[in-house]
């Protein structure tokens, strides 16, 4: 893997890259699409590429539990699997074991949990997560780590995140450079600066390839996540990419691509198109409400998108209130697309160096306050 | 409306023509997919296209009660409300009237009934059922018929397809030949030979562009309807095309245009994807069977349509058992082209006179026990 900066701002932190991997090259800062269990909810490989997806997200405690790894390893690997060809990157299960398992316990050996399915027995390591991920045959697999919950001591976020640089540790041993997947490491440490420090300083000893922000965008309010992510991404070395976990919205991700990030994902964007909420460049619009009844304007008049080229906020709402599967199959490409365009833009804003303008531009006609004034 | 018969079978009744509407040109013998509610359930226009539909069918009950004619009327007729600018059939709402609604109440004015959404009083009739789907603007409209139960006594077919010819005059009096929209008669007569004599020669008197089977596969046995549908085609103008209304497995499309249907639909293809149950060469395959968990075969190995070329039975399995919309949307796309194919290879067959060839070897592969031996 090759990650090259291209483009810097002059007045920000904001960068412009290009990540080469072995299904392809990505150009950074880029959103990546969430494909849980093997697949993007509603969308099919060639809808995810016609709107530029350039690497999506799948998840290793959900593909463990089902269809199974025997099942993945059978059929050649995740690529082949669900049909999608370009750089796929997983998670390395831990956030999951801590926010759907039932009845877990953490041991320094890994954590032993009950599955949110079948309520069986399980438990992940960081070498299983580590195995798990190899057979997936992820471009980008992550270390496995505990995403420690929000609010939490000092004494309790210290204690995790040691734990989570030992596991770090352990991944690395039993990844052992395998060919063609490249290992990120994930900084933790809170909400508290110094842990944040040394858990960066730690995981950059290790030498990854890429390192990721975890434990943020858990509950806490925007303004303290752009602060602890201004001095995060500082303690990170400047010429490998930086992924900011489980951000989706416009606001985050122009506050996390402000502060240095290239890579961000989250689900967001497909579980509230599924609820009829779209984005549009004048914020956020629900399809349901009887106002677009009778309005045959696009989702986003705005956008582009194969869904705004071709259907009216009418038809859409009555797909939704007919609870007709292609609603959320239109409504969940234009999020999608609408994130993508958004990090294409935002990828140029950066190219002319007129990032903060174009956030500003965009920020003013969303409706959101800007955080920086 | 143009229909040409361009190829007879020298040993069956059936047929192959081409029919011409305004929004197109349909070779028969043709299945024609259901989107019952403005959509084909979980496919796109695009979908439909690239598995070459012709002409797809929607229902005046459905789109009355919502989005209700209004919101149609304003977004320029059923075409461009939903994206779809091939043919479109729409029925006439007598069967959902019937099938459906709750406390109907049948008159000789009509028929007053209950919604089954709301529970809303609503009243269809001859007239409004013109009205409404001369808002829809379909190429082929239906009279507004009576769908009779199975079984059903002489005395109850009688009086109801009496009733449904003076409606089919009521609706083609309100029809008057609105410019690029064509008015198919409904034989009924249940499985009472004289009656559906009676029903076809009135209707005809009538002088319609087309005429429709109604009142079969309602719950008989197959080798009654394929007695019935004999004798009533018979009496049905050979020049005009002939739709068997509410049949979409292997068997009954084959013996229908057997016996010189032309055009014929069902849900039976989606609704069946959507439970995971699929058509092959083969027969019917149960995608959700543990059998299939490591299996890395198409759902048809025969088959060559977008699903079949990209996705195994092992991979929609896994998106079945994890309640993964993708999995509803291949499954359809599978089955829908399953049948269209079909048509196409029963359209080649009648070509070359090998009809009944082919249905053989068709029968033989799927394990259908040939009804005329």
């Amino acid at each position: 893997m090759k990650f090259t900066v291209t483009h810097e701002s002059s007045n920000t932190k904001a960068r412009r890259g290009v990540l080469e991997t072995a299904h392809g090259t990505i150009q950074t800062p880029i959103f990546m699409p969430v494909g849980t269990q093997a697949t993007v909810k509603t969308m099919t490989p060639e809808d995810l590429e016609s709107m530029n997806a350039q690497i999506i997200l799948s998840n290793t405690y959900h593909l463990f539990l089902r269809p199974g790894t025997d099942i993945i390893a059978k059929a050649g690997g995740l690529h082949k699997f669900m049909n999608w060809d370009k750089p796929i990157l997983t998670d390395s299960g831990g956030f999951q074991v801590f926010s759907l398992s039932h009845r877990r316990k953490i041991t320094e050996e890994g954590v032993m949990f009950r599955s949110h399915i079948d309520g069986s027995k399980q438990f992940l390591s960081p070498e299983k997560s580590m195995e798990i991920q190899h057979i997936l045959g992820s471009d980008i697999m992550m270390a496995f780590d505990e995403c420690a919950p929000y609010p939490a001591t000092r004494e309790y976020i210290a204690h995790s995140s040691d734990r989570t640089t030992r596991w770090a540790e352990r991944c690395k041993i039993y990844h052992n450079n395998k060919e063609g997947q490249n290992l990120f490491g994930i900084v933790q440490g809170g909400m508290y600066k110094d842990l944040r420090k040394k858990s960066a300083e730690e995981l950059v000893s290790l030498d990854f390839p890429g390192y990721a922000v975890g434990g943020l965008s858990v509950g806490e309010p925007i303004e303290l996540m752009c602060d602890v992510l201004d001095y995060t991404t500082d303690f990170m070395p400047k010429d490998k990419p930086r992924y900011l976990m489980g951000v989706g919205t416009p606001d985050y991700l122009f506050e996390a691509v402000e502060r240095g990030i290239d890579m961000a994902d989250c689900v967001l964007p497909t579980r509230n198109a599924r609820k009829g909420t779209v984005f549009t460049a004048h914020g956020k619009l629900v399809i349901k409400n009887a106002r677009y009844a009778e309005d045959f304007l696009p989702l986003d008049p705005e956008c582009d998108c194969y869904v705004c080229r071709n259907y009216s906020r009418a038809y859409i709402r009555h797909l939704f209130k007919a609870n007709e599967i292609l609603g959320l199959r239109l409504a969940s490409y234009h999020n999608l697309y609408f994130l993508l365009k958004l990090m294409e833009n935002i990828r140029t804003a950066i190219e002319n160096d007129s990032f903060l303008s174009f956030k500003d531009d965009f920020y003013a006609k969303y409706g959101y306050n800007n955080i920086n004034g």
